[in-house]
């Protein structure tokens, strides 16, 4: 039975022992699925960005495992494999440890179950988080995101979009300004995709157009997905969040990151110690249609803790200074990680 | 007799009562030029972007009148349709008014003269510029630019890349990071080509990603042309300028604004005076293979004074407060604009 999502999108799904997933790299032209049965289709989907988002890749990741216990394979090897897909996002490490834990202290099938048990949380956490971002915004306002921090990010209504979501609901929303977000355009292609479903009015705009439209004065909140939270509260997320956030600041706009607290890396101290992903430099000059140009191509930035107005979690709001907030939660993300 | 560029980059030129300009749109794929006897095609070539950079198009406009004046067509007329083309860069209005201004006093001859008297004086105030923003850069610095302030942008060797060119002959420079600068991707078509034929060593970054990279502490300068400098300071350029501004500022990193004496408009009060043209938004989705998505277009923003370490003119480097410098050069800035 595919699980229950809550939405009209379902990025990925179990089905009887196939995992199905939409090849993201083809919306909004194409709504395409990949259906398989093999583990590394599932790690070449999510290094190629068929599977995004923090959130996303965790389960992905889960469900592969549970694909590689029934292929009869070593889950050990397929999870270095599954884990070196992507070095920014901690969601992958730490949903790759929950199903190992499981499949080491019970039977195989226990990964299945681990896979399940982390999407069903993500969907309910998505909603509690829609809920408390919900909160924070005046009605009848503009928000600004970036990248895709929606259903095809979390498999869920999304953090950042689920509280886009959840707040034009009770609003409704003026507007939400949505970054295009260069290179992959995951703004203009998959945030636009979910808004135009959802029915939320939105306009798409430069990375470079969003400081301008913040002083102006036509902003009242940024909201932002997370790939990683520093112990500290450092942030790093898609690159082009960190100028966003400079210039949250200098107009007194709040700058809200929403994520669950599996994104939250207690062993990382502090935004220096978090590895930045670097991509293939083509991403950056195929679109031009300038090959072989020289490119420079980090995938994320970071976001230091104290231009952070809140994070979002579903176990409540942090607010700044987010490092006390988050000691105070050890107790509980402990609980939740293990 | 086409004039003297030194550079190898001749954007506009006018032999013999033809006026050939590079469509601009077209580069790097191609190197085309349009040749034209008739104003109306200079107009639409500045609408279109062929012709493109505040100070180029102020010499492509002041052409434009000497060509109406020869098609013995009222110059007035063309002088209101050529500054409607754009309405942000002030040196488009300031070079038709000079050029009616002279054909005004004397014979209709004398229109292609001011023109040629603009496009030499650009040509001297490039390399003037160069020499004294290079005297502020660190040997073997790494500095970042924003759209094409080059040679594509001037007519002579560009202002913020005429600076890089020329401490790059002085140093050598270690790297020239470029922002791609959406939606029309002047750093990566437009700079990209002109550093790779100066022998500059560069590599395209998106827009986003270039607060991370200052933050990361691995630039030493910005460098930016502009569209229009306002009596205070504040000056509009490139949408995605102020960002890189706001950036610049919260690690220390100097803004150089590098512009001739053309670009400060002293009836222009402050940044918010501004006019900020808002173009096509097919611009922005056209790439992105998602037509219909709706967009917002602003093509440039305002930099608040507070922000530039200092203006590079022709005349000297105006230094913070950049309003009181501005005030000092009134004498010597309405001699030239006279």
């Amino acid at each position: 039975m595919p699980n229950e999502t809550h939405t009209d999108i379902t990025p990925i799904a179990w089905d009887d022992g196939v995992l199905r997933f939409i090849d993201q790299t083809l919306l909004p032209r194409e709504l395409r699925y990949v259906e398989t049965r093999d583990w590394r289709d599932v790690a070449a989907g999510i290094e190629r960005l068929a599977v995004r988002g923090a959130p996303l890749i965790g389960i992905a990741a889960a469900y592969a495992l549970a694909l590689a216990a029934r292929q009869g394979e070593p889950v050990d090897v397929a999870a270095s494999v599954l884990a070196a897909t992507r070095p920014t996002a901690v969601n992958l490490r730490w949903a790759l440890d929950r199903a190992l834990e499981a499949g080491r202290a019970r039977r195989a099938e226990a990964v299945l179950a681990e896979a399940r048990r982390i999407h069903d949380q993500q969907m309910a956490d998505d909603r509690r988080m829609g809920e408390l971002g919900a909160a924070l915004l005046p009605s009848g306002a503009t928000v600004l995101t970036h990248c895709n921090a929606g259903a095809l990010a979390t498999g869920g209504i999304g953090t950042a979009l689920g509280v886009i979501k959840t707040a034009h609901r009770q609003g409704p929303l003026e507007l939400v300004l949505v970054d295009e977000t260069r290179p992959l355009l995951q703004g203009a292609r998959l945030t636009a995709w979910e808004l135009e479903r959802a029915g939320v009015p939105f306009q798409v705009i430069v990375d470079g157009a969003a400081a301008g439209l913040i002083a102006r004065g036509d902003v009242h909140a940024v909201l932002v997905g997370a790939d990683r939270i520093a112990a500290n509260g450092d942030t790093a997320n898609k690159v082009g969040t960190y100028p966003l956030a400079l210039a949250a600041r200098a107009h007194g706009v709040p700058l809200y990151v929403v994520a669950p607290l599996s994104t939250i890396d207690r062993t990382t101290p502090d935004g220096a110690a978090i590895p930045i992903e670097h991509r293939d430099p083509s991403e950056v000059s195929a679109i031009t249609g300038v090959r072989d140009v020289p490119a420079l191509n980090p995938a994320f930035d970071v976001t230091p803790n104290g231009l952070i107005s809140a994070i979002v979690t579903e176990r409540g709001v942090l607010r700044r200074p987010c490092s006390a907030a988050i000691a105070r939660l050890g107790a509980a993300a402990q609980a939740v990680a293990s």
